[in-house]
């Protein structure tokens, strides 16, 4: 991964399905529309805190680079980014957030019930939608996809216990939670290609996401607050052990893993504690080594492409790697 | 509906279809199967739990007298009752209930997080089984109706306001909360047979299902709990309201109106401010006239059947009407 004078954008990599991808929402409003009030008062706040699009435009790349493009692609599109949509929902009710996307969140706008039950009208639209394209085989990705999604964040809620958690269960654990849909986004949108070509696309997705959640998990340990100007160690506050901390931890001297226990004891850990546990792991050498993994899950997912055609398409999926690793939240 | 001497019981309607319905537990617990720790402790839980498998009581019925035996409708039966047990667990997490069953909830028992985590991973585990079978239609019964049943729980979230919620709302919830699962039960039982059995057995089941609430709800304001020996008037206490209430409140006094208010309004309704609303809604003839509804779906069910050709299975859907009519919890 060279690195750019001017930082690769979205809107760069988006270029070569660029006019496709102005469909999704569209197409996602049409998918979610109901008649009945309270849902449609929430969709329409789910449409103002509109993400970045990374996962449908992964599906449209991949479409394009296996033999694209294929009408059903901007319908497989929007299923994937509702989906991951239906995912935050029950995420943010679970983890009781406030903000998303610097939005309200439907459970704290709405309800925790309502967040529930729209997570599942989500949920549930989205496999109507997969049914009404005809065809088993995105069922087959996505259900799948959807469950080892389930899995992953039940690993979330195990941890918490630093002593516990190892880098193999950090591994499993983001791979079920993150890697497994933009895996998952990658193949349906190459559902049409080749076996060894949606095989090639399916495992850049898996490298690609991989590292996606790495640079999550340090950009908790590196990223100043626009208010504070200091990391915000929220993954801390709220007791996450992330790979930072893992690879940090037998490096940390005696004294170094107490402060660590007690921040983790704390039910509410001081801001002091916090910067105090985000110094000790940057020491450690806890924040080199998880950038070091991230740049290993690029090199694979280069690789994964190297085996298709050339295209810009290709091209702007190489540079998705370098959009993941750069990007700031 | 004739009265019996003695009650018809579940296990009198399953006898056509018991050996298969054996099947159906052990069906139920390989689909859901997990290797992670907390799910399958999860699991064993709700194994024990276990329902009365009314629902795939109806899938297989609906197969025998659609051309049955098919080898997948013990597959549809499992699939049916995980649906019915994800939407229970989401329920219980919703109104935070403790006791389901006659067992602590997954809410009370684990978390909330767990339950919401949980309940999608079951209903996951549901689709990838549907895909299994290769066979679009049972997903795209059971997609709607999974959708249908999120469009209910936000309409009963909506319904605490007696004055404003109407008999036609009360008959567009519990169609989309219980009857579709059960309409939704038949029909994928009968997803083999010809066209105009398959809508018979559908309609058969919408009937059955609304008279199955309409039961549910009656029983709320007539059943004696062992304990103290007067009915529960739970939805009351949730002020849930529910078509007794619905029906007798035109018929009430000024006085008795004012007192369903006040109950409504209060936070915690004391036991004799059930008591008494229980009482009007008797006197003003709510009970009866729910009732009287009740046995209209049993009739319109029952005239379904006579388009089916006659046989033990025929007779069992027959009988499953006076037994969701005679029902007691």
């Amino acid at each position: 991964m060279s690195s750019q004078i001017a930082p690769i954008t979205l809107a760069d990599l988006q270029r070569p399905i660029r006019s496709r991808l102005e469909e999704v929402p569209q197409e996602l409003r049409r998918i979610v529309e109901a008649d009945f009030g309270l849902i449609a008062q929430v969709n329409s706040h789910l449409f103002q805190m509109q993400g970045k699009m990374f996962r449908p435009t992964l599906v449209l790349l991949a479409d394009e680079v296996s033999g694209g493009p294929d009408p059903r692609a901007v319908t497989l599109a929007a299923v994937v980014e509702l989906i991951h949509l239906a995912t935050l929902v029950h995420d943010d009710s679970v983890d009781h957030s406030v903000l998303r996307r610097g939005m309200p969140t439907i459970n704290s706008l709405f309800s925790h019930q309502v967040s529930v039950i729209m997570g599942d009208y989500l949920y549930s639209r989205a496999v109507i939608e997969l049914v009404r394209l005809e065809d088993l085989e995105p069922l087959r990705v996505l259900s799948r996809v959807t469950n080892e999604m389930t899995v992953g964040e039940m690993r979330q809620l195990m941890s918490h216990d630093p002593l516990a958690f190892t880098e193999a269960q950090y591994d499993l654990l983001i791979r079920s939670k993150t890697a497994s849909l933009i895996s998952g986004a990658c193949e349906v949108g190459a559902i049409r290609g080749e076996a060894p070509t949606r095989a090639a696309i399916r495992r850049f997705g898996d490298a690609l996401g991989m590292l996606f959640q790495i640079v999550d998990d340090l950009l908790d340990y590196t990223e100043d607050e626009t208010t504070t100007g200091k990391p915000s160690g929220l993954d801390l506050r709220e007791h996450k052990v992330t790979l930072p901390l893992i690879a940090a931890l037998p490096r940390m001297g005696e004294s170094g893993r107490r402060e660590v226990a007690q921040l983790m004891l704390a039910e509410e850990p001081s801001d002091a504690q916090i910067a105090r546990v985000v110094t000790l792991v940057e020491e450690a050498g806890g924040l080199a080594y998880a950038r070091e993994r991230a740049h290993g899950f690029a090199q694979r997912a280069d690789a994964e492409l190297d085996s298709l055609s050339p295209s810009p398409a290709r091209e702007s999926l190489r540079a998705s790697i370098t959009y993941a690793l750069e990007r700031r939240r």
